[in-house]
């Protein structure tokens, strides 16, 4: 009768379980399916003269080298995310309206990921690239923290989190969006130092934000 | 043993929790999935004669904005219709075939809106554009009118509207309609002000619509 | 433990409810939704050069109209199809392997619908389009008529098929692929008269074959 | 209890019939439709000057056939990796987080393949189109033998397998990756050659393997 039910003025809540709670993920897996693969379709099949020189095709696709590494780059990044979502989303009894609402903004943010991707991948020496692709993976990072802040606040998850232990996933999940957004000034003075700035967010987590884990983390987060 | 079997001559039934039921969503979250990406594909990389100049990077990226804020437009009144799908879908205790020869319909509109999306963002000062966002938005908008108007007449829902809240919902689903439909005049005098005219819609619901909002509605359509 | 194992050297098979019953009608509806949504890649945004003229935008719609045609004829003959996928997989009690990969063969014609419908659209006085898409049709709906057989063969179906409904159901199946192959030589004199030809399916089914429905075929196949 | 908390520091688990299960399906199924029905895209609708003409447009067709079959090529590899695929998850009581990672590498390679399978269609009698598709064909076979291994080792199989079941299933999965990578040199002397060197793993696994095979494989891997 509860389950069926929603106090009034109350958002509506979708169960673990129910159509409404699997659609959401596969609208999510939908999205994130066609991400990965959107790059193939830019890697044009090439044109050379005579059909049968093996060297001829392999300037061609020599040619095509970066669009095919910006292919998977643009696999493993979204892939990356996508194991995050799935995560994330397992540790959900329910959704609600706003959070369902909050996974759209994500959501678009995903799909556009392989434009800026495939930037990078073309124009790695340009800092404009970098800016672009830190801005929209600083957006999507960010947004995984308020999905996790809108889990925890609006009872969503299966096991309520206790404070330390949230407030250590808050800033853990914070630590990414802030590596990439202070390493868009870098980007100006060398497109390199920026992304090896990115990189240093590995050893910060590992060196400073490990340090101060709280004891049940590993039991609540998995 | 009624589950499984229809009365003669009626339409079969899918119910909740069966595979076609769940099948008729899959297939249309994959259809709304496709059509909330699909503008990304035309954001085409630029390109640019000095690879790594800030500056004409950006010029390149400016000029694409167009094609960047049709993406995202397209993705947010997608997503839009996603959740009012979804609120609407989850109402259902079945589905008969012509429920889902209608969402059929439904789904078809929706898969080509992303196409008057990306006229009305490239050509937002031509009165065109209005008119054929206009219309298929009115055409999507009056699908859900007539899935709603099936829902309750062949005895999907879970629990059957009251006939007053069935009238009001009617009423509030139709308001948008009207309003895409008596925008089409305008936009040929100010396209502005044909799309100020759609946002009035907003107001309208609020000011006038919730003041004939019979008491048991939010029960039932939460 | 009988579910949980086959006869040795068997086909496998997969139980309705099962992870892999689901994710073939999963792979199906992704298919379907691709291939419905396909010609919409294919509308390109008009390019004008009076971005404000209504008249200018109208002519470059027009000239679109057949693209656009082409997309609505495309998704509605598809959704048929899935429909008509839907009410037959309705029926099923498992798949096996053999039933699974029919399926895949069938899905590849889908797959495939979207470029003859998108040549009728474009080139309908031409009789190749005709003969192209009617062939292409023919084996799809012909590949309906080999699951059919399979389903009710190798014991799929959640109730077997009496004989002489069975029979009925393979000659109903069968009489539009046998029209559609009929129409080929007259589309080299007429493509209007073969597409006339293939509208008298529907009155020969109502009118012929409806007369040797055996009285039980409702109650079976819905 | 146990089902819901996994052992600490352990990689967390999911459960056949939970969501998470059924999205890591969902996401693959969405991956394989895309590369399946991905080629059909490059197939650009002919452009004939006498648009009633059939002799032309079947000229014009003529010209796509080599992309026609390549789509078919495409589609029928990606199908049979995909009930192997099918198979394969069918055995599994669980993933865990290594296998979901593991799965997406191998769909990293799915989602590529249309691109060589393109290749080897239009230049069939190029070397480099032959050994971009052993090599691209390799890596996906090899992530089927690693899933294997993975799915074994990490206590993942509904019935975990005999020492010598597991062995012989090993062996059977790595004969075709060895076949394709010697097939390259070959490639360089005659393509023709190459492929037909391909073809002798049928045989090969026919004739030797099946000769060791351990009694209970059938029973155990379907």
């Amino acid at each position: 009768m509860e389950a069926a039910r929603t106090p009034k003025g109350a958002l509506k809540r979708y169960e673990r379980g129910s159509e409404e709670f699997s659609r959401t993920l596969t609208l999510s897996d939908g999205v994130f399916a066609i991400a990965m693969t959107l790059l193939v379709v830019g890697i044009a099949l090439p044109t050379i003269s005579d059909s049968s020189s093996a060297s001829d095709l392999l300037d061609a696709l020599n040619d095509l080298s970066e669009s095919i590494i910006s292919f998977f780059i643009s696999f493993a990044v979204i892939a990356r995310y996508w194991t995050a979502h799935q995560e994330q989303f397992s540790m959900l009894a329910r959704m609600d309206r706003g959070f369902v609402g909050l996974n759209l903004v994500y959501l678009a943010f995903i799909a556009f990921l392989p434009f800026p991707t495939d930037m990078l991948g073309n124009y790695f020496q340009n800092p404009i690239s970098i800016v672009t692709y830190a801005i929209n993976v600083s957006i999507v990072s960010g947004m995984e923290v308020v999905l996790f802040r809108r889990a925890q606040r609006a009872g969503l998850l299966a096991r309520e989190l206790p404070e330390d232990v949230y407030r250590w996933g808050v800033l853990v999940s914070t630590a990414p969006v802030a590596f990439f957004i202070l390493s868009t000034p870098i980007a100006f003075l060398s497109t390199e130092a920026a992304v090896g700035f990115w990189l240093l967010a590995l050893p910060f987590q590992l060196l400073v934000l490990n340090r101060h884990k709280p004891p049940q983390a590993d039991e609540y987060l998995g």
